[in-house]
């Protein structure tokens, strides 16, 4: 599975707000192209959103169009994930000649594959023989250059046989776990069991999960986690019954400039993602929503976190760097 | 709002798997209507199944059916909650005489009625100035033969003028909050705003609840709590975030014969309810599902129980007797 392809003049984004009924591609031919994607969710998961928006400023390049504001376009699309800033940040500064900001986005994408695969195998140590792993959202290769984060840990377990079950939330409101993770897992020959999200906590209070792990968005210095809403509950609930709790991510989804997880932008998202779903109305349309994409979970309902640079326990702080 | 409506020779039951685009009445004519209503949730509510069974059993004794089979019929549509059996075995003493049934079934829903509004009333002097209460699955009028449980208790505050907004899950994976709670209060003006199920942690964190309220299918004498799957993790998020959890219930739902919620049979439902929504698919048809209808949440993260016989406070394991 590779939700993107670039084909040197566009870049061709798999439309996940269509799968897994359907296999679509979406055409970007420009950055606002790319924003718009990025935006209604054809694309998602921090790094790959990171990668879209790259090569979205690299074709507003090759057209000779304004980058500052289609910097400032894809910047805006989605505001919580580091990584979009940041990718467009690192091309913006290989410009402007377009061929040096396309290797650029080439190169960022082949160090989010490695990072991927680094953090599998950095997961590996914290899976125990058989077992049960919860997993939120979509955090595997739809959601980034490579094998995913999360999910790359739950791939590594399978592949090392220490996988007893891959057990996937299916995250309202817009289902990242029943229609991209399960699909995912089950193209792969991967053991995996759909749950609502409320179902977990007594899941875990029953024994039946030996460890939880979770992607990112952005990652505080002191180690507070902004990832899909929903996150902090089964952190909580992880907490209360004992299970560990992991964060997987690559470096780039550090925000070392932020110390508190109460300065990351937390997106709201319109009402129609929870009164509906494809037209069938779930409730009236003149209900009143409260839909944040994301939540914050406090650094000290984590266990540890996986990194591309190993895994790094409490208390946190100082983090490995880049490239290290 | 009235899910219920007694005919004589036959009972009408709101069709809440078509709410709200359809206000459609099902006809029952026998026990086994009644059973099937309940079984496929046409009703729901610990206190409205157990009046759809008391009347099930009406009919059949009306028809000359055997009881002892209408009985366990009716128990076995839906296991957790109490009430069920309960009502039926009270009819079933009542017999052989169908007036005398009848009469026993009629006069169990009018308590129901008085319960509502004495659970409303209790719950008031819990309830603070410009109160944002959250609540889960439906428990109001649609969920019982009055006002409601803890629905009753937003209802009476409302009244009082105390009411700030009524935050209601939507309740995966049957919606009842998005499709039935939201559509209860809208419908008596009400302000209310409707969130993903796990949603509710954060507002509880960033200081946006005052107090959760639930209702409950069965209560043990420790205080354990079997109520719709979620409620667990809601307690747990109130827990952390010192926000007042509340279970209101009439005393018909304690279950002075069990101890521990360890005891309470859990309800297994059917994958498709969590893969698909009116032939809408969420995950594909093959994917394996864990679809518990209920979760026990244990008697040290309740602040206090709300009961038709005032508020019950900690330690649990005395309660007032009924009709006390």
């Amino acid at each position: 599975v590779t939700p993107l392809r670039w084909e040197g003049d566009r870049l061709q984004v798999l439309d996940q707000a269509r799968l897994p009924q359907e296999e679509a591609w979406r055409e970007c031919r420009s950055g606002a192209d790319a924003a718009a994607a990025i935006a209604e969710m054809a694309v998602r998961g921090a790094p790959a959103i990171g990668i879209t928006a790259a090569f979205g400023l690299v074709l507003d390049a090759r057209a000779g169009r304004d980058l500052a504001a289609a910097a400032s376009g894809l910047c805006a699309a989605r505001p919580t994930a580091v990584n979009l800033a940041a990718a467009v940040q690192r091309v913006l500064d290989a410009g402007p000649d377009p061929a040096a900001m396309e290797r650029e986005a080439l190169a960022l994408w082949e160090e989010d594959r490695r990072s991927c695969t680094a953090i599998g195998r950095a997961g590996l140590e914290r899976v125990p023989k058989g077992a049960r792993i919860l997993t939120h959202c979509n955090t595997g290769a739809l959601a980034t250059g490579g094998d995913g984060t999360a999910l790359a840990v739950i791939r590594e377990a399978h592949r090392a046989g220490k996988l007893g079950m891959a057990y996937c939330t299916e995250t309202r409101p817009w289902l990242q776990g029943a229609r991209l993770t399960a699909w995912e897992l089950g193209r792969d020959g991967i053991p995996r069991t759909l749950l609502v999200d409320s179902a977990a906590a007594s899941l875990m209070k029953a024994g039946g999960i030996d460890l939880v792990g979770v992607g990112a968005d952005r990652v505080t210095r002191c180690g507070d986690v902004a990832n899909k809403i929903g996150t902090l509950t089964l952190a909580l609930a992880a907490h209360a019954y004992g299970v560990p709790f992991y964060v997987a991510l690559p470096l780039t989804t550090l925000d070392l400039e932020l110390h508190s997880g109460d300065a990351i932008p937390i997106e709201q998202r319109g009402g129609d993602e929870v009164r509906a779903w494809r037209g069938v109305r779930f409730g009236e349309p003149d209900t009143p929503v409260y839909n944040p994409a994301f939540d914050v979970t406090p650094a000290h309902l984590v266990t540890a976190f996986i990194t591309d640079a190993g895994v790094v326990p409490p208390p946190y702080g100082s983090w490995p760097s880049r490239g290290a």
